[in-house]
């Protein structure tokens, strides 16, 4: 077990003093930084380098060679695990995902079972024990899965969108398939993440990209009760440490009060809410990590150190913030405005930690 | 000016005593019904059919012709108002609105004007004029236009899509020129949506799509205060009556205490809040629209009364409420599931008015 030179956003996951307000930025590996392309390049595709651990090493430890970020994030998709469970996941250029063999059929949902991560998604496993090895204690690396409801969007319509009518269809007619789809992701999402910290994450983060898109009721049913099933079943220590939890869902800011009852130690957020206001509504039940549009990175270094200001002034003092994007990085960021932006955090932020 | 024999909708959007909850549906006249696509086929184009009164005043009639609906709508479209201003507004099939000559430099925002509605969008006020004729009184007629940001991104863009990054550059780099185009956009709105109460609109409503998509304080800054100043220049009465006005931010459940102080009548929700939640934070100050989600009517009549009398009750005792989806109604409605839902608003609500 390395020592861990920078703690900084773990400890502010549980609400503990930093000096400062650590950050880190969703899909930090990624397109905006011509060294990505170049490795992508080699891999052939983004599922090869998905699958590599060689070169998901490779990339995820890119941006920290940039830029003084406090953690790394493995390098990988939410779509591994339906992948894992034979639907056949492939991209089609500037489309996004797709399933070769989406549910459709009853008998099919019937016929799903829970991978097993060591087997099935071993390529997983073995990139975040490289990385670990690579990062040799300088930050926490963070392991992460969609959401059982945002697997199942992608599992039932074969793809992303906006409207996801058949999902919702499925929801409203046939609610007992799809708690069936829902309760075989969340089992294997706890697996899934309880591997990835066997293999060395020192924090995991559940991304709820689609829960948004849900009636507040049903947000409840189909969401969020299986992010609390997840959350319960997690490794709660690991080599003498907590291992921070964080649930994020897209466009949930309506829901804090009942997020933060889960059971996680952490919540995303993405730009539409005001953090003193979620401070506020939360409490210190959880630290919240966010929050900016990553639209601003467009701009200009004074609009970005504007906001970034902003931002903090809005959490205020204490701890307990973990400073993001609320949403991937685009890849039309300059990467000199990300380092602005990062920079802008670390000197800023200390002000509040005195 | 005829006696309006259902003015169920105009009392409870001004929070007055009615005998039951009325309800509407947004794109009600639209794609899911069979005579529509007819009409349409025969207009040549959506574009072609918004732009011929006759045929206009033909789709807007035809749902009010199957179900017992307690208003009918203006058929048009959001962005009637740009292509008047010079823009090029065309559709792709399938993919939705587009402009020819999107704004690209600053000479061209700067060239922007006013569109005068009666001499620029007379083919308009001329389908108002006849679906109020057309309706002989016996109910409402809603007019409507797009809000100054949503026009904007359409604008800016060229197109929708999900990210809006020219847009929203924009308005971290140069907010000097995004608030010129969006003053312009509120003063033409204005225009527009008194010309339309002058043609002989009842109620009026805009559609700020896309607010949902900024920053807590982007959305005060590029959207509310443009609705607000729009609110405030609208003619209060007509005929001797009130003429309420609806604005709704989709995904804009986070800030109804501010729309709610704009001087609007009423609020327009989508699914993703609870009515009882909205109810209590907003007061006495506005009335409610909405909102159960769309994809609910491609479900089962039990289905659909279950979540009829979940938002019902949800709202609760008293007036102020108009039953209406959270988003426009999708073209795979089986139309009898919509009959269903109105049926279902009409006698379950009765208990809720006595």
């Amino acid at each position: 077990m390395t020592h861990l030179k920078n703690d900084t956003l773990l400890r502010a996951l549980l609400r503990q003093p930093t000096e400062y307000t650590p950050v880190w930025m969703m899909r930090q590996a990624g397109r905006y930084l011509p060294e990505y392309n170049e490795t992508r390049k080699r891999a052939g595709s983004f599922l090869a380098l998905c699958k590599n651990p060689d070169l998901a090493t490779e990339v995820t430890l890119q941006p920290l060679a940039r830029f003084p970020l406090d953690a790394a994030i493995l390098f990988s998709d939410i779509l591994t695990i339906p992948d894992a469970m034979g639907l056949g996941l492939y991209f089609v250029e500037g489309e996004g995902p797709r399933f070769e063999r989406p549910l459709r059929e009853e008998w099919e949902i019937r016929d799903l079972s829970v991978p097993d991560p060591w087997e099935h998604l071993g390529y997983v496993m073995e990139a975040v024990s490289r990385i670990r090895k690579a990062l040799d204690g300088e930050v926490p690396l963070i392991g992460f899965a969609g959401s059982p409801w945002t697997l199942a969007i992608y599992m039932i319509e074969g793809r992303g969108g906006t409207d996801f009518l058949l999902t919702k269809k499925m929801a409203y007619e046939r609610p007992d398939l799809l708690h069936h789809v829902l309760d075989i992701n969340a089992r294997a999402i706890t697996a899934y993440l309880n591997a990835q910290i066997e293999a060395g994450a020192q924090a995991v983060m559940i991304f709820d990209s689609w829960g948004g898109v849900l009636s507040h009721a049903a947000y409840q049913e189909f969401s969020l009760r299986y992010m609390e099933q997840i959350v319960s079943g997690l490794y709660r220590e690991r080599e003498g440490r907590r291992v921070p939890s964080i649930v994020f869902t897209k466009g949930g800011g309506l829901w804090l009060e009942s997020q933060a009852a889960i059971g996680a130690d952490a919540l995303g957020l993405d730009w539409t809410i005001d953090l003193a206001a979620a401070r506020t509504r939360v409490g210190d039940k959880v630290a919240l990590q966010g929050n900016m549009d990553p639209a601003v990175l467009l701009s200009t270094p004074e609009a970005i150190e504007r906001e970034v200001a902003a931002i903090l002034a809005s959490y205020g003092k204490g701890s307990g913030h973990v400073f993001n994007l609320g949403h991937g990085i685009t890849q039309f960021t300059p990467p000199e405005n990300a380092a602005c932006m990062i920079e802008a955090v670390h000197n800023f932020s200390r002000q509040y930690h005195q």
